[in-house]
């Protein structure tokens, strides 16, 4: 368990680095090649509500919604910053497991402020991959419904 | 001591995912039979000053305090994230050990909107439990001598 | 490299302990006897521009600089507190490791309110010594170019 709450740690400090970093293809790399990712408002994944903000529900999808960051985006041009919490391991198979973490992430604008933009949970089914771990399922739960800014960098 | 400090680590996860989650039962059962829980401003500790913003200082009044949280809160719904850093160890027996670690809460509101709640300091006495950790004496060491809001849920 | 992360993440965690307690001798006794510290926007360390806003280039312009501290600061009177995630390790030698970690630091001034001061990354040379590490560069990359109150406490 201590060796996998280790690889867990490594991977989540790996994501945000990337995402922070603009590091894309490395940020794409972490995930499984059958993978989704979804972030969604914590009221409504308690409620059993399925509507996300954001739902890629395969690699391709991922993939060309970070391209479409790095071709297209020219609007509230940003960098962010992730700092994630200690995750816990909820469960843990011989294939995969369950992990959560807290996190927060700020972003700073072009005049040079930086700003809280978003509190929540990561609530992710990881695979194992040799003796490291991939992202098969990211779930990211927003604690606010209404995030105050255009929601373009990954969270 | 490695093991220690993991061990040290997961409980700080354990606490800010049960506070977080309104998963009150949960959180309880992370303290000792015996155990008390104080929130007091980093200013008062430093000079000596006793008083407290917060002092439980039996398992029934934490009970107590969570059990009015539980039935009675209707004023200031929110939504809590912890989001602790690196615990350190500053003494270690055969039978407790202390513990510190830095945290940030950021709380949101019924409007949507998240902000900065509190930082500060944990300085903790933990008893060995088992292979485990229990939370004896929790020491809640606020930077602030001025909270923005109502001081409700566990920091 | 399980080891080394774990002395890592311990010297983060006394680093952002001693800083946030003013307690700056035993923050100094954190760097190797020949060390550099340097403060620099992120945007200038990207483009290659050398221009830091804080450059101390020997152990002596670091104590100087505590020295200052501890002495002569009598404006902008406060508090900080640091939250830094999860350190990556990006190289690993016999004599020395370079390793990254996320940071946030918070300030509480007189009056009493909690702000965010500034989020950014360090990228650390570390230096064996015995079984633990020494600093001996410390590159503080702010996310922004603009600080918004006076930069006297160590990041």
């Amino acid at each position: 368990m201590s060796a996998d709450l280790f690889a867990v740690s490594s991977l989540y400090a790996d994501y945000g680095f990337f995402a922070d970093g603009g590091r894309y293809e490395e940020w794409l790399a972490l995930f499984a090649k059958d993978c989704s990712y979804q972030v969604m408002p914590k009221e409504n994944f308690d409620r059993g509500l399925p509507a996300a903000l954001i739902f890629c529900d395969s690699r391709g999808m991922l993939e060309d919604r970070i391209q479409t960051l790095q071709v297209a985006s020219k609007y509230n041009i940003h960098t962010d910053r992730h700092i994630i919490g200690t995750p816990r391991i909820t469960a843990a198979g011989s294939d995969s497991l369950l992990a959560e973490a807290p996190f927060s992430v700020f972003q700073t604008e072009q005049e040079g402020e930086t700003r809280l933009f978003a509190t929540g949970l990561y609530r992710d089914r990881l695979v194992r991959n040799g003796s490291g771990l991939k992202i098969s399922q990211k779930l990211v739960l927003l604690d606010t419904f209404s995030i105050p800014s255009l929601l373009a960098t990954p969270l």
